[in-house]
């Protein structure tokens, strides 16, 4: 990779380390409580569910949450119980994002639907999307339900916003953010925002988690786009040009379509609409993603986003879990080198 | 048909119409809530899910919600929002449904599933599950809430465990009454209960409706099992035999082979194997069904649960609403003549 990020000297790479070691008694609560919560006396139920929860996810949202909630210095345990029901949220989610693509390989494992079939991981998802809600419920707080039903309903949204761009090649920047935002950081920003609501901070705090989590997430969420084109499976768990050959519209598409040539805006369309789909077609596009500077430039959005990020957390005293934060957020953003 | 049903002489057929005008002016304020809350700025949405919301259904769920606040002479306007977050947990439901089975007609319609693909239902499912939960957070009655969240749950439940009896020909009829307990039942009693929250009853009241809705929406679970053997796609919206050619294990088909001969048995196997799917075949098994008594016994265990939907009224004043919900059982059971 050419793209240029200034690293300190002498500073190790940047890492999810603090954060893991910040929230990792509390993520042992959290577990215990969704090993629990994904019981049922249907046995398909737990088997599906734990081939994805157990599968080597970050947990990232439910971190969130907790990290939060450190760096607001709360005691108390209500946490865990909604840490894990952003996890179940975020879960239910990704079975029915793999039914929707029709994926087979999620973090180099196969997939739920690909094992068990569409109807279970449909169905599979229904039901950890509504235990999550009883999760929120014990908790009994008006305004966590608030927060997390909304941002389910614009998760579904961006699904739906998304799949009637599926393969429009002119699909533009604005609505990609719209998209992205929706689908993948509306969830990082009420997983950081409910810590605010249990710790009973002022609505200040709360929107200036909310803005932490969101910007993380679009920063993640861009970094991941840039990844799926110079990436070998062991970075991602999947492989170089996936989403290229699938026809997906990410952020280095958009702009090097919108940089391009007559010709090159051809090329797009035709690989978009899946006319393209060779490894010939790949290394061509890698190489007017480079000429375009997009896929450096879908990094140097990244960073914005980032930065936005940590400026959030402007307000909230120095400390581990505030040093814990930031360095998610250079994490988030350096992944790709 | 020659199952036997005592009617009372003169009397017309039960029908819904006397539910149906009971809270008609109370269903215009739930269409209007229906309507608003599944508008979205991404058109799909409404266009999806105003093709099965306004499709023909009964809107049954809502109406025993509204009737049953009509019983408890609840004068505000709460069930009206809390109604249509009933139909949309509903909605969500049957579309998932669609997708599961495969299905492609519904009341005599094409599903949306066929019209824009398993990924929109799903993705509108979703969508119209959080509406739901957003709905009952503006009621802010954490008590509605449990008792809606926990249905959902006991619903996935329900289909997990229907899917993992697919095509299993020795089911038996407890696991049978077991699903439809949770796919069917758990959210006709649901409907009916928060009737009674909003209404600030006492407990015994709350269950009483429970109880009440659940064995009703067994009693036409189980009818609408026979009917699916006697029935033309006039009644229904689906054609005779329908489950038969599914290998779908309902009630009929449980009790004819746990009475059948071994010959009985091995045809029942074959067929819900998937291996006796033609016109013949399906003559065949009515022909079974008959000499079994099957359908006629189905139907006396519906009317057994019709029974105790009405019993469970008992402790409610006489009236047009207890008139109504009573004739809705009877209309409910005397269906397949």
């Amino acid at each position: 990779m050419s793209a240029s990020i200034h690293r300190l000297a002498g500073r190790p790479a940047p890492s999810l380390d603090p954060m893991i070691a910040l929230v990792a008694d509390d993520m042992n609560a959290v577990n215990a409580v969704i090993l629990s919560r994904m019981h049922s006396q249907i046995p398909l139920i737990p088997e599906l569910a734990g081939h994805l929860i157990a599968g080597g996810g970050k947990r990232m949202r439910p971190m969130l949450t907790l990290a939060s909630a450190k760096l607001l210095d709360y005691t108390g345990n209500r946490h865990h119980r909604l840490a894990a029901a952003v996890e179940f949220i975020h879960t239910a989610t990704l079975l029915h994002d793999d039914v929707v693509d029709g994926s087979d390989l999620r973090r180099g494992k196969r997939t739920a639907n690909i094992i068990w079939g569409n109807p279970a991981s449909v169905l599979v998802g229904d039901f950890l999307f509504s235990r999550s809600f009883e999760l929120m419920v014990e908790d009994g707080s008006l305004k966590v339900l608030k927060i997390l039903s909304s941002a389910s309903a614009v998760i579904a949204e961006g699904e739906v916003n998304q799949l009637t761009a599926v393969r429009r090649v002119d699909l533009g920047e604005d609505r990609y953010l719209d998209i992205i935002g929706a689908k993948t950081a509306a969830l990082f920003a009420a997983a950081c925002r409910i810590a605010a609501v249990v710790a009973e901070r002022p609505e200040a705090e709360e929107m200036a988690l909310d803005s932490y989590g969101r910007n993380l997430g679009i920063a993640f969420q861009l970094v991941d786009d840039a990844i799926d084109y110079v990436s070998d499976a062991g970075t991602m768990g999947k492989d170089t040009g996936d989403d290229f050959r699938e026809g997906k519209m990410t952020l280095p598409l958009i702009l090097a379509y919108a940089r391009g040539s007559a010709d090159d805006r051809t090329f797009w369309k035709d690989a978009v609409e899946g006319r393209r789909d060779g490894d010939d077609d790949l290394a061509h596009a890698v190489r007017l993603l480079r000429d375009t500077r997009a896929i450096d430039d879908t990094l140097a959005r990244a960073r914005h986003y980032g930065q936005r990020a940590i400026d959030a957390l402007g307000g909230f005293p120095a400390g581990k879990a505030k040093d814990a934060l930031v360095e998610a957020v250079e994490f988030a953003v350096a992944r790709a080198y």
